[in-house]
């Protein structure tokens, strides 16, 4: 591997691999190794993140790298001309990785071939969020055992979810049972179709029927207003309320790609309660990106 | 110590105890130590400040630890749910410890029930900054051996000084008498007491008295408008001139927690002049803050 | 050398010694090296940079010093005696060196008798960036084996261009020629009127003689729209289009300091033809900066 870009075109060893990783790192938390000792990554959000750029840089420094960050002030889409050249830049100066978030959901694959640097997709468009939807199985693999078998349901946008693009081609193939569910208009992709054998259902079929519901998070500035509909309207026809996750089966866990739009999407009061692994998720996504880290850049390449 | 949030809730012990560290690191200049060989700490800025946040990261960064940085882009309050998501979201990342700035008052108390990362006020609305009130002392205590029997006064706007806030739990605890003196309105602090003891003063009794005169910053563009006065009249009425400076005391000195606001609060010969501490300020504000590092995070914590 | 400001005033011989260290590290790639170890870097950009800023950033981590990066966020010019402070501030923390740029020509000559911290000059105003200079020196060098004999034309806002400004102090000393072109008005350097013996030709006249043609950014919105000419225009009359990179001498090459503004001064292709430099010009940027940096503060000061 010399890229990490898309669940989709990973073979499914690439993906195993790296999730074995992944785990070893779970069960060994030294710091501050030297995997990476020398090399430098760079992070390039084009978008706006504090959280998942802090869990790669957490990543980058506990594997020893030295760590460039770059966050674009401007709010407006950087072309992807100024993009392309400012990782051709960082490349010419040494830099061994870059960390890339942007709104393009193909400028990544296009770049793949006229760059050496080694690419990883922090979060591209609305197309794929790879290692988000790795952490999420790393998470349930941790607490059910195996992926194979379970039924995940995703709730909320699913028609703008980086993450929902992603775990549309991973979920599947590792054998679990993929539901979405999302208010009207919400769950059409229409660039990026959903795969057959997904089912769309309601919120409270997921409730009934998943052992992992996954609700995303809802900018509800935009969506309640284009819905026409309060806050708190969304959250009692949408979101997981208290009365809802009293119906989820016994063993069901939830999760979030945080961060978390506390009493919107979700109750706040869900989100440490036991039922939850949301913090988990955050824990184990530092491993994944260790994971990934060493198998482009460090010794883990095989 | 878990927490380093409000020296009003120290014990005197602590207080001395981080403060002889200071000293420590004071008279032992090594850089990059391993103290924190390992550690990661996350600054967390909620309110802009570069001085007070580049003290911390060189703190940090010669004690060893590994740093994250994070400054909210955006001027609007950030509310408090988002900032415990935040911290809450490192901690589970494997951050050590968090330094905040914030323009709450009492969040960082509110959590350190709820939080295991150890947190380090740097600078709470206007009612605690500790880590500038020990180095304030640490410097007195340089120059003048030891701050009991001093009479220190603090000239500016009281009211919304949280420099103020801490020394008025620390300066009368270590034996010192304390002063202040404001334009009219800026010396009543409604929602956090000065407690009995401390003398409210015209700004000529402080300069004749003290043997330290510490003044705060004045965001003139603000209180020059609301007082219906120009900056040139509030340096005269209520500012550090030529002709104030040359009737302090024989031996007193003039600090001010920076950054300076030169020919507002202060005349701008005077910040470097041999009557100004000022900068050995800074230089010492990077020990207190390795000291309370080490205290919380190092090997000396008894 | 305490300073590193401005070509005009180097000695030959210091400016040769820096090129010998740019030379050893572009031959000795080990990374993160203990040259700098303990040592404080602090990055001070009052003006936007994103790829200076890595660039010395990666060469100060190379050397291993401890980095500290700091970005004015306003757009509005910082005041001179705000910017003493803040390095003055640095220095009291115990920062070694103050990488900056900033949109004054003259403050960092003023501030260099008044502060100890070593001042690198990372582009002022429009006078000097002498960094830049010596990095195309630096790629001349390696391409065509000596500066001495060549003619090198720069292309573009001469008047407002700082690279123009240490290129016309540094390329004639070192034996080249030196030829300017720009549209009307874009020439006349007034402050810092061009050294006689530089001749202004028109960009028709470069591409006929010159060994190197460097092309300056431009920055469309601002010059096309003063202009009343459009972007194509600009790129017909006075940009590197394919045509005229055709009538270049045979072995001539292509320069620029970046960030490129594709299809504006440049057409776009040839950005990374066989005739550009560009990319290795980036390279070498980090290697006479960890030169430059080692001169002042490692052992390389002799």
């Amino acid at each position: 591997m010399k890229h990490f870009l898309e669940i989709r075109t990973m073979e499914i060893e690439q993906i195993q691999a790296v999730l074995a990783r992944a785990q070893y790192y779970q069960q060994h938390e030294e710091n501050v190794a030297t995997v990476l000792k020398g090399k430098f990554v760079a992070n390039l959000f084009f978008e706006p993140s504090t959280r998942t750029r802090f869990s790669f840089e957490v990543a980058e420094r506990r594997l020893g790298a030295e760590v460039l960050n770059f966050t674009e002030a401007s709010s407006s889409r950087t072309k992807g001309e100024t993009i392309y050249d400012t990782i051709r830049t960082l490349e010419a100066m040494g830099v061994d990785a870059a960390v890339i978030r942007l709104t393009d959901n193909q400028l990544l694959n296009e770049f793949q071939h006229q760059l050496n640097v080694s690419l990883i997709n922090a979060g591209a468009g609305d197309r794929e969020h790879p290692t988000q939807a790795l952490l999420d199985v790393l998470t349930m693999q941790e607490h059910f055992g195996s992926v194979a078998g379970l039924t995940v349901g995703i709730v909320g946008d699913i028609a703008h979810s980086r993450v929902a693009g992603s775990h549309m081609h991973l979920l599947p193939r590792l054998g679990a049972k993929l539901l979405f569910a999302g208010a009207d208009g919400m769950v059409e992709r229409t660039e990026d179709p959903i795969p057959e054998g997904i089912e769309c259902v309601t919120v409270d079929e997921i409730v009934a029927q998943a052992d992992v519901v996954i609700m995303l998070r809802v900018q509800h500035e935009r969506h309640a207003q284009h819905m026409h509909m309060t806050v708190e309207d969304y959250h009692q026809q949408y979101g997981l309320t208290k009365a809802r996750a009293a119906q989820m089966k016994r063993n069901a866990v939830i999760m979030h790609p945080a961060p978390v739009n506390r009493g919107v999407e979700i109750n706040s009061e869900l989100v440490e309660s036991e039922q939850s692994l949301i913090l988990r998720q955050v824990t184990n996504g530092v491993y994944v990106r260790m994971a990934v880290l060493d198998t482009l850049l460090g010794g883990n390449n095989g």
